[in-house]
């Protein structure tokens, strides 16, 4: 066993190729044998195991700063770092986290959870080093998926007109999540695929070299032609043209290869890019046969591959994916578009019912949002299926083409809250704040699974400006649907039960901590409301002001930023309606980003529990009444 | 006169190629004189005027769906589709917009004021059309500065795969705004100016006729190397490579030219990218010898050029450029990030002192922030330069990878509140409310010139993660400046006029509003606070509380999106710090996106002036005392 005595790369320097190839398959076997039970991103790391060695071995971190776009996919440079140790505890609370993290390593020197984050850091770590005088290497890696981002593109464009020394390596497995859609798959596949420009170029060369007998002018053409060819024959010759130099592709898999070209990348003066070909889940059978199903995996049984599900209710995706099939039976008009998570947004049943009105336009969330004011200009009602996290890359698409227009386009923001193990880069806590002041945006979240059904429809039936629904990463309440679905009247909230004094108001499901903590307080006394917001924009300004005339006690619950999200928005009515005796207190999510571990942990660290309403209310029902002189 | 008579597109139709030539000549008189006056886009509308009359002489708008990427170039367009008798109007109140706009005409089917969305929007109308099984066409005009911006790539990804009919018109003009850089800058101008592709590409069909003459196993390489050739050899490879079919160069002036190059366009299945080469400014001497200049001018003398200036102050654009030297001078880490705007913000003079710590992205904000992130983690102080209103593009960015990492990353936001006649796609008043929830940002706002060198000292100072300044589009306030620099207290709030009873919370321009109004309102006697909030984020909770302790009235006056700004900020302060006797009243801009017209209009309009200030006091001042029941 050489995977022992691998304590930091270092250690790998002194290995002959024959062993590394052996650690590599130690590393394969580790991995798949700590994720069984630990559950994680397996594919993709099974993907680079050569190439992450090759690069430890050939380049000197943390001097040389390698970047992971995407960090997910670090696990392999994480065990060469000397964090084997840790990986029973991953994408746990206070454990190894699932991405790269700069407070676990020195050798972490950049952290993303979003894509195509890579090449803007190598671009500005290279200007650094040169600006400062020094002289390590910058080396990004990134994906093929995420090469479609926009930023990505803009970084090669700096990179390509800057020529400083970089270098990026183009992981291409023909995946990012789902399979890759788009141009640049397209010819990236043609490079692999298609001996035909290797074997011309070949073929070319002996052609050229019998044309200088022909002599006169025509040789003096055939010169010509022929310093053209040179440069134009190269298979990447798309990034030739972007001022990069094109190397590849290479078999990602075969050490001596990779390490033989990132020799020949070292004597490249300017920026360049090696396309390593890579097969996700490389190494263990049932990743290879699926890597979709295998990018980020739950426990599995090794031998079989079969993967230990929990038992409970279907998630709050699975609902939107079939009740959009079901509206879309019924309504021509409906497309859905996705920025390469099909499957993650549930949206497969409904593309295999309505190939022709699913959109999958790559990593390319811009693009997707201002797509969709243009479908829905001509008629349609686009649904933009989109994490909630994931949606910040079209904030301004959303303002300036979506609600300016005030096109009829439809949002289903997924994941929306804390989402547990992928942690701070993967929360959808912002979008509350961040969509609540754009203007004709309708903005929803249902209580259960029948409500967001009813949700849809109101969307669709809904003619007047954008209009969103989101919901959360978590299992159904488990609820009986509704056959009929009914739109829910714009901006009306729901009194779940009834109060004296105190009123909780929530959405989501922050109704259920709502509730239950109003259960308790019953034993001990106290008559706590439960108010259903489920418009968080625009308010039901009817029920704000008769609960201020009630003279009842607000806490506004939610699992947002406190900063701008409801709670803000129940302030700012009060205060614009110069209701005076209005008494809110806010429980949301402080300035602060949450790191990885269950969403219960989560909601536990930020003081969303049962507990911690009870005791809000508990405190606030013992302070003198109002008007006799609190402290300030 | 040929211009008189055109009233809609049609009229074009019946028009001899020579008497079209003879329209653009009346067309840019036209222009030349109605914008010396008004003012406005001037030099990249010249140089459109065939290319927009070849468009409307070969298609029939609206049927056709005309989409111009950043709707300032589409003067011709509106004189074209009947309003030209409006141009007297242009960018005033009520008047005619300087951007397309739907709501003027049939005629405009997109509008936009940010580049790099016509690909999307074409994307979006050609999916409309073939699921609607319609047949018009669909044509996108795209500049060679927006085909940078990352959208636009994701567009052309998906655009080249998906495969559907439509037009892309790239209007290469060498410029943005100010000259292009970046990689596909460099690859266009190879295009341009290489005749060389074009020379080697006649010269081989030549070579490649003699070649079969060879016979044997040649023979059939050479017809396999052909087969490539043919492919490869065209000048837009790069385009082809993404699945367009690319025409061009073609010179934008030569209408004939357009024409024939339009035709051959409609003979391609799927999407074509026609390259057309055009000159800014074309036709009027000063223009075209300074069509950075000219890109948005005021109005002129015809004759000479001269423009005639208003006489002020000078901007905060400015003051913000010449203190970013002096600070540069002494402190070598600072580098100044801007995404095509060095002109716009002021960094001219910067660029010509520290050419080397200048990095222009192209039109790129993504990136940009994310470089700067980048910068930062290694030990740099980057200065990211950008309009309020397009640093949107960059959410995502600054809350995942400058936010999120704490990197300590300067942001100078220019444009922030109103910006007058570039209306409703530019104003700047969404940005306190999109970053006022991420966690560790700072964000400030000066009074005066002098405290803006104050908070750019404070800023260069400050090494806990990021930090920022917004300043407005307007003249500075004319105050003696320090000359020594001293960083500001985090957090710390100024008093500036004591008050009785009442104060208005208030930062940058609206503090003069604030002071106006309070002396006022102390000619009726009564006594208003004027507080200089000029941290936005933190807030100066030291003196939150004493106000409250006074129990004085608070009006939180702001030029910025009343959800979510600083009147949020505040009333949240007092919720979470359970502070029941505070009393707030919010004065910010409500849920609406305003026009064009000038900012004194635009502040009128939303209730920003001096005036809606005393009236909100007055009114409040003669309500019962607190607690006397008022009706809710």
């Amino acid at each position: 066993m050489l995977l022992p005595h691998i304590k930091q790369p270092g250690d790998l320097k002194s290995l002959s190729v024959e062993e590394l190839a052996s650690l590599a398959e130690e590393i394969r076997s580790f991995l798949i044998e700590k994720l069984s039970v630990t559950g994680g991103h397996l594919a993709s790391n099974l993907g680079v195991v050569e190439l992450t060695i090759a690069l430890h071995y050939c380049y000197n971190s943390p001097k040389d700063k390698m970047i992971y776009d995407v960090g997910h996919q670090a696990y392999v440079h994480k065990i060469l770092t000397g964090r084997m140790d840790r990986f029973d505890t991953l994408r746990q609370r206070d454990g190894l986290c699932g991405f790269v993290k700069r407070s676990e390593s020195e050798h972490d020197v950049w952290e993303a959870g979003h894509s195509s984050t890579s090449l803007s850091a190598a671009m500005g770590m290279a200007l650094a080093r040169d600006l400062k005088g020094e002289d390590n290497k910058v080396i990004a890696m990134i994906g093929d998926g995420a090469l479609t981002g926009g930023m990505a593109f803009e970084a090669l464009n700096h990179i390509g007109h800057e020529r400083k020394n970089l270098m990026v390596i183009l992981n291409d497995n023909e995946m990012s999540i789902a399979p890759n859609v788009g141009a640049m798959h397209n010819y990236l596949s043609k490079i692999r695929s298609d001996r035909h420009y290797l074997r011309a170029k070949d073929e070319l060369e002996v052609l050229l070299k019998k044309i200088p007998a022909i002599g006169g002018k025509l040789a003096k053409s055939a010169g010509r032609v022929k310093d053209s060819l040179k440069y134009m024959m190269v298979p990447g010759v798309l990034f030739e043209e972007l001022g990069l130099t094109y190397l590849g592709p290479v078999d990602g898999h075969d050490l001596p290869k990779l390490i033989e070209t990132f020799q020949q990348a070292d004597n490249v003066t300017g920026p360049v890019l090696v396309h390593v070909v890579t097969t996700k889940g490389k190494g263990y059978k049932p990743a290879e046969a699926d890597s979709h199903k295998w990018h980020g995996i739950s426990p599995y049984k090794i031998e079989s591959g079969q993967v230990l599900k929990a038992v409970g209710n279907p998630m709050y995706t699975e609902i939107f994916g079939r009740t959009l099939i079901e509206l879309a039976e019924q309504d021509e008009r409906i497309v859905a578009v996705t920025p390469a998570m099909p499957g993650g947004s549930g949206l497969v049943p409904f593309s295999k019912e309505f190939p022709s009105r699913m959109i999958d336009v790559g990593i390319a969330e811009q693009h997707a949002a201002t797509m969709c004011a243009a479908l829905a200009m001509e008629g349609l009602k686009p649904v933009f299926a989109v994490y909630s996290t994931f949606m910040q890359r079209a904030y301004d698409q959303i303002v300036h083409d979506i609600c300016r227009h005030n096109a009829n386009v439809m949002f289903a923001i997924d994941r929306a809250g804390f989402v547990g193990a992928d942690g701070e880069t993967h929360h959808g806590v912002f979008d509350v704040a961040f969509l609540r002041h754009i203007p004709n945006l309708v903005l929803m979240m249902p209580k259960d699974e029948n409500e967001l059904r009813h949700m849809m429809k109101t969307a669709l039936d809904y003619e007047d400006g954008p209009i969103a629904y989101r919901y959360p990463r978590v299992n159904v309440v488990g609820v009986p649907l509704d056959k009929e679905l009914q739109a829910i009247s714009i901006g009306s909230w729901e009194l779940l039960r009834k109060g004296e004094g105190f009123a909780v108001i929530a959405s989501g499901p922050m109704l259920q901590v709502a509730t239950e903590a109003a259960e308790a307080m019953k034993r001990e006394g106290l008559q706590v409301g439960v108010v259903n917001a489920r418009f968080l924009k625009p308010l039901d300004e009817d029920m704000l002001r008769e609960l201020a005339r009630q003279h009842t006690k607000l806490i506004v619950l939610e699992e947002a930023s406190e900063a701008g999200s409801l709670g803000s928005a129940v302030l700012e009515f009060y205060a614009k309606a110069e209701i005076q005796e209005a008494q809110v207190r806010l429980m949301g999510i402080p300035d602060l980003f949450v790191e990885h571990g269950s969403i219960k942990e989560q909601r536990a660290e930020v003081g969303l529990t049962i507990e911690d309403v009870c005791l809000k209310l508990r405190k606030w029902a013992a302070e003198p009444a109002y008007g006799m002189g609190q402290s300030v």
